[in-house]
């Protein structure tokens, strides 16, 4: 006869997943899974997807697992892009987590997407603790977005430069990202171009969806870092390619990936560089690959996003609900 | 600044959607189902997969939706065979329900596998209210799982006929099988081979993972209807192919799946059917293909399981949830 119900398992709503992620130094948790995944314990099948024409929807569903850890993850991410006229996000979605020795359903973090945008920033804190410079007298933003936030924030924990430069075509929206950085620690002036940031900043984030490219190889300078975290798409640029060719090191957050989308595909298209020329992330926070050697250096991280980090913070959130239920 | 929740998602575990199921007349759901599938309004995307070689485990994630429908739903199933060892079922699953408008999710079903079971069950009902004989003096049913006992249960609906003849190769589950039917109002006799059920049955079911044909032609009587559900992959077999070759009529759940895995595909294979000779389960239903016409006739269905059948299903019990909350 049917079965009878045996299986307990947790939904939190994003409320509770931020009180839990307060608690959780996130930036170890991904960078495991980076070195994870560069060293092949990640099985990552084949991205699914599925189109809803009628109200410009899609809907992304990634999933994985790192062998011998408990859990496997299965993240559905969606974009609906008339959700404004709603008056409601485009972006949504939810991780589920999974035990992996039996299949039982453990947590539904229905997140809407939160999660997502946080172990996206957090993998530009980690670009940044690995490449940048010692001395940064200035960060620099191209965006004035959730990442262009998102990033600041977790840069805290990576460098003590609090002084930051922004650009972004609404000045409007500038403003607005100006204020609310400043809530968060740090003193925000506006570049008038990306010529300036480029001038200025040793450490510079790029976060938008931009299709040509914002930052010009004419303007690069010495003993400057930059992440490029907005394209993740083959159709999407934000730097000139001659930046690539002309950096020292060109770190990737996946080889596979990004030699069909993002930053280094458009490089490796225009023959600029060479597959060889491309570091995993995960290489050099392990210590495989070299890694920044001199403060006059260029370097660029090109970060499209890795299952492994879904995998990696749904795994924290799900176990600090687990353990920590009491301080919540 | 990061998005505050505003989304409510119903978490139903198997117990609540047991519940909602008993409110829910599935049969012309899930007809709707077919024919939505039939006429080329389903979007079933590729199943992904995900294996779990060191706990023997497999996960497969099946999605898709009826155009100008509400809902779309992503289901995972999966089934781990050491869970035996821990006291723990095979299989195992939810489904997820969300909004085809926004992306909003709305609910997650964790049935643990069971509304897939119920929803194989209905289809096996659905097979015999069009095509059984309309004299049917005793069921048959080969195998004593569980969906030897689901599929008698929603008969139930579509034939008056309460006498049944069972065989199954482990004696003990079979005495099981015969008390547990007999609760629920059935008649039944214990076969010593599926000879004599073929002998004295008009309407045969056959619910086996069987990878060697069951029911052999040489026994197949005029006026016999069977519906084959165990054969889901391209090595089950349950029945002889001359079967499908003799029938007057055979009816597929999937021709494009079925032409892969299933009875129909060795059939094929051994050229004894054409591709001509398969009609789909939801053309019959709608009328766009003929059922049967004589009581002499010989007719077979071939069921391995279409995704429409998972996403009528998972609507239903979510509208139940949500319109008759009251009434649990």
């Amino acid at each position: 006869m049917p079965k009878e119900s045996r299986q307990y398992m947790k939904l939190l709503n994003l409320q509770e997943i931020k009180q839990y992620l307060e608690s959780l130094d996130l930036i170890p948790l991904i960078e495991q899974g980076f070195v994870a995944y560069s060293q092949g314990k990640a099985v990552m099948p084949p991205v699914g997807e599925l189109l809803i024409e009628e109200h410009a929807g899609e809907v992304h569903i990634k999933y994985g697992l790192i062998k011998q850890d408990d859990i496997y993850v299965i993240k559905i991410a969606s974009g609906f892009y008339n959700n404004a006229d709603l008056g409601l996000p485009s972006s949504n979605g939810l991780m589920l987590v999974f035990r992996q020795q039996t299949g039982e359903a453990l947590a539904v973090l229905h997140d809407e997407g939160h999660l997502t945008d946080i172990r996206t920033a957090v993998a530009g804190a980690i670009a940044a603790k690995h490449l940048a410079p010692k001395s940064v007298n200035r960060i620099g933003v191209v965006g004035i977005g959730i990442q262009a936030r998102l990033q600041l924030l977790f840069l805290k924990q990576v460098t003590n430069c609090r002084d930051v430069m922004v650009w972004g075509r609404n000045t409007v929206a500038c403003d607005a990202y100006a204020k609310d950085m400043q809530v968060q620690g740090f003193n925000v002036q506006m570049a008038p171009d990306t010529q300036e940031i480029m001038q200025n900043c040793q450490l510079i984030i790029t976060t938008t969806p931009s299709k040509t490219p914002l930052l010009h190889v004419s303007n690069l300078r010495a003993g400057t870092h930059i992440t490029a975290v907005g394209a993740d798409t083959p159709e999407k640029q934000e730097l000139d390619a001659e930046i690539l060719a002309k950096a020292d090191l060109v770190v990737v957050d996946s080889k596979s990936q990004c030699k069909l989308r993002g930053e280094a595909s458009h490089a490796l298209e225009q023959k600029l560089i060479t597959e060889k020329d491309m570091l995993e992330l995960g290489t050099v926070i392990s210590g495989d690959a070299k890694s920044r050697t001199s403060e006059k250096q260029i370097t660029v991280a090109d970060l499209t996003g890795v299952a492994v980090q879904d995998i990696q913070i749904a795994k924290a959130v799900y176990l600090a609900c687990l353990f920590k239920k009491a301080h919540v």
